[in-house]
């Protein structure tokens, strides 16, 4: 076997089979994969299409990759390969993720099923029975700027949700320096269409959706559990947030517009010169608001230090704004912050590709941490832009 | 003349001038004045295309309606019409409302320059110092829906901006009666490309555009002061909101999603049953609670009373949101209504044409008014949707 | 009844019933028809949303059109209407059509099935056998410009497909003065994909189609034997045709790029002047070819004098070329027409939205026609262009 | 020097600087290079951002590839690299490119200026003066498939036109083979809009050109040029050629469609069998017939073996054909051919990416053949498809 512990033997390949290889997020692990130096895709996994080839399903793999697509077999599953990324929706897993990890295979999976610390919450938000809730234990959220350590020795990644890893990591640096009040924090965000995976829905077709713009889900959208669990962590206290997602007329990219009011001590300040006359005391002569006062460049710089060996997410320079075609179709995630002043309030925009970091190329962010490979192995790969 | 003050004579039609005709608010008011059964156009004044048919510049207009452009003299400009609609960006006006005025004439105008009452908020927001002060006195602020007396008498209507419309609409019935938290006011909106006119910038042509999404102006957009114009009044009290635009990958259509804390006094209830056991004051037994509950219904209920007479305004059913595409070239504002229990906190969607009810068909409103028309004449049309 | 022979009792409005209402072709009938003054739509049939408003299924009509959709129910549907627009698919019409003619009623059907003069040519071509062919006697081809006599007293008019209006529109003056050669014509066209109708294929996905671009039916598609048929009446011969249709990444819109090389007698000119030195024979002094050259502004002038009585036909002026936004959301067809000298060969653009002068609104030029009201009536609207 | 004739010195990569870099195609340049493993960018040349980070004006490459751009200064510009690719428009390159030359570098151009055997047909197309039409002789067409071994050795080679590719490789099989009859090919092609490059001309907006399509330059296109030069050549005789081009609501590919009558030695077994009954000769038992019949599958047996040794060139299954979302952001063309026998007619699709195998990659593959790198090396990335 290619892994021992996460010493990584360089002669060999890692043998990795992708489960649910013909949607959406399992094309993207296998365009991603396939030209992985320490990766060898034995194995994909398509119900829908076995017996064609995945070049026949997605002609742009013509000639580069064209392995044939077979059944999910459980019982010859574990021999396929040492990795498994499995890309098949929440519920579905149960059926095979105890005999992988019996068989000390290591697993990423996309599902929700995994990604909660509290089975009742994943339940209330899923309406839906957890059929594994022992592995909750051993599951370790995938988001490597959070927890790298713990994904290293992970048999079992929970690969997180798109709008989860834009918000969380919009907001991480915020809450863990306590700047911010944890009880108006407000996350609208948009989404490409691809977020919806391969489906034939009417209001996915191109005609009911080109030209257009609506929100979804709007106080009720499953992802807010999940940010909201993450959020409670770095905040070390229980947070609930607003969460929208919005559907955009795009394929690949998700911005989220974050809204945090700052914390009451560091605006103190101003209502503490009470006696002041507004007109002298506007910063130039007053020492403790010089000492204490907020600036967007400072927030950049905290968030810069927050994100220092995380090559991956890139926080932009003051006055410049994110753009989801920076990232789509990269690993990437870019990050604004722009302080009102007016309203005391800071405003996070983050942009990350839905398919990219917020799903196929993050779980290969895991894959190389668990393998031992260097973090950016077969991710060093920019947007299109165009 | 046709127009004695508002009774209309119905032998004659009003004759109307579109200034800044060939922009992309003056053409869709010549698309829409076209067909208008109680209108002329008689002049469309465009000073890049001055000798050329408006139909070379527009071809779908060919056949239909093909007057050539003329430029703008001033000095035979009142002769030209009943009407003026001035489409010319913000500033520019000067030369000729006062002109205008002085010969009786009614201008309805989309620049920022006459939307304030307070000179020195539109100086600071636009950076620039106001010509025509002594205006603002007489200009009527022409959002139907609020001041429908006062533009039946206005000789000078400022048309309100698309982001402005969108939102005041969305917040006013909350606003009025006070049912919101007036400090934690957040607008998140996105609008089409169109709203930023006929521009040849690079980062509005269609490579650098399409497959993106990005806020803009975070903080600092012109629109915001607007919005608080409006709501402050609506309010009773100065109001100051996070306003955040967004481009959209596509031409027409703005979408504001509003987040507003509910009020105290309407969530008291909870935290009134201080001694009481949560399990059982879940609202089944609590007499206060029950009399006091704010529900989605309820909400919905207060908007259509709010707007029972503004046929353009739709009040969404309960569990509908509003999609850009229904709105999409027509003189609609949906709106849809959601109450976040968990947050205690009401969520409104607005969704209308930045060209249409954010700026020409809404002119037109306006015109209609102001000429005794039936206030829906013209207007009547369904978004294409396709 | 509202229709007596042709002649147009002003009192009373035409009574329309529109089958199939809910699909693309059927709402966009509803979309005009709400907003002719001559009509009333009496029932809107759509088997899928039977009770629910069409305001539900289209929200963009909320308020305007909030008919409540009914079942096909054969033995009522006779008394719902004097006409009956069939926006059903070909092959199931055959239920209700004999017994609406039994009665007296008038229809326009959209399907295929009675725009054939010979039946195998259909059965052939949709690979189906024809139900009704004794119908193909009666039925006239709804394309006014060439059969308005005939569609003035039909009671069944087969309305054409959207490539045919657009091939044979293009083509007609070049046929009917015998200009071209007969075996070389070939049709490129390429349309949006509301084409495809309210499908939900993943291929009409907004994700597989958009920045896409394809062709489909290559050699094989059924509009290339209603196109074929139409033309070779015009030539008086059989003419066979190349017609390649593409999936253009937009919802309305088709253009079709025609070529056909000019008749030998036209170029015999350069030929016959066999011993002539090229250089001093370039048209200057050359009678014979003066006076037989064809060129663009001369063919111009025949496509205009050919529809001169056509007002939805606009002829472009040399060196103008016809564009899909002009033409959407309306009834127009644009025509644009290059001699390529050097090859000998004309090339004709024509461009017209599918759902409009390719479907919906089409039929209403023949519905205005049948009950003999002026032909624009209710479709004088132009494209939206933005 | 890192270029020892074609011999490579896997020790050191070779320099390459891009002039133009921050156009369309200059940057697909660099987004491949920086990741391509035998080279090393040395200068980013882009006159509009002399001092500016690359990844200021394109953010998708922060992090990545951050270097300063620098302006072109022509004293210096020699000793910046091994190999120049210039991506500035034709007509510019004099200045530089004979220096050099005559400095024993490389270069390989994105002009129209060296692409032509004959300096008057780039004259009168051009519309321009040649000024450096000595080096016709020496410049190599860079077309791999045509022109591989030319290649290897060239010091000058002139990157094909996007549109002359796509045309160009659809045909060759074809013409060399001698299949099909010269007089009556026409190539209907159409491209996204990246193929106007960087520019901010009012149609090219986003507003102007999205849910749009329009054909340009008809008979005019200077393409024709280059492409009835490349067929001629194969066909070893003068061949004039229809070129179509039009432009698509979408960012990147060109699709072709490409019509030629089949030769008359080919299709005369009908004619010949002039006594014979139709109904029995109908392929069953006519050996003459039978032997020379072409079928589809035949034809896509000849354009494999006619590309067996170019992996860039994918002949599609029959039934099967190429759509631009599968070659987008690779340098794969993809070609389908149709054999239409009711016409006697090939129709061929071919498709490809215009900044990729129509401009920047294949400039690669064309370095890699000049350097003696493995002619795919940082080439084989499949397109996004989503």
């Amino acid at each position: 076997m290619a892994i021992v512990g996460n010493s990584y033997d360089n002669k060999k390949k890692v043998k990795v089979a992708v489960i649910g290889a013909t949607g959406y997020v399992g094309i993207e692990i296998v365009r991603i994969l396939q030209n992985h130096p320490m990766v060898e895709i034995t194995s994909v996994i398509g119900q829908s299409f076995v017996g064609q080839k995945i070049s026949d399903v997605y002609p742009n793999l013509r000639g580069i990759f064209d392995m044939e697509c077979i059944s999910l077999d459980i019982e010859s599953l574990p021999e396929k390969a040492d990795v498994f990324i499995n890309c098949l929706p929440h519920g579905i897993s149960k059926e095979f993720i105890p005999l992988l990890l019996e068989k000390g295979k290591k697993i990423i999976d996309h599902g929700g099923d995994f990604r909660y610390k509290n089975v009742e919450v994943y339940e209330k938000w899923y309406k839906t029975k957890h059929e594994l809730p022992e592995l909750l234990k051993i599951a370790v959220y995938g988001l490597p700027e959070l927890y790298r350590e713990a994904i290293k020795d992970a048999v079992l990644v929970a690969n997180p949700g798109c709008y989860p890893t834009c918000s969380i990591l919009g907001l991480a640096p915020l809450l863990k320096n306590k700047l911010i009040q944890t009880d108006n924090i407000i996350i609208d965000a948009a989404s490409g269409i691809t977020g919806a995976g391969r489906k034939t829905d009417l209001q996915y077709s191109f005609c009911e959706s080109t030209e257009n713009f609506k929100a979804y889900g709007v106080a009720t959208h499953r992802h807010t559990s999940e940010i909201e669990q993450e959020l409670s962590l770095l905040a070390g206290k229980e947070i609930m947030v607003s969460f929208t997602p919005h559907l955009l007329p795009m394929k690949r990219g998700i911005l989220a517009t974050i809204y945090a009011n700052l914390n009451s001590e560091l605006t103190a300040n101003k209502s503490s010169c009470k006696g002041a006359d507004k007109a002298t005391c506007n910063g130039v002569n007053c020492e403790i608001k010089e000492e204490a006062e907020i600036t967007t460049s400072k927030l950049i710089e905290l968030y810069r230090k927050f994100y220092k060996n995380d090559k991956f997410v890139r926080i932009l320079d003051e006055g410049k704004l994110p753009e989801t075609k920076n990232v789509a179709g990269s690993n990437f995630i870019d990050i604004g912050i722009v302080l009102d002043k007016r309203m005391n309030r800071v405003i996070v925009l983050s942009a990350l590709d839905n398919l990219g970091k917020g799903a196929a190329s993050q779980a290969i962010q895991c894959l190389n941490i668990m393998c031992g490979f260097p973090e950016e192995t077969g991710l060093m790969t920019p947007g299109l832009y165009l």
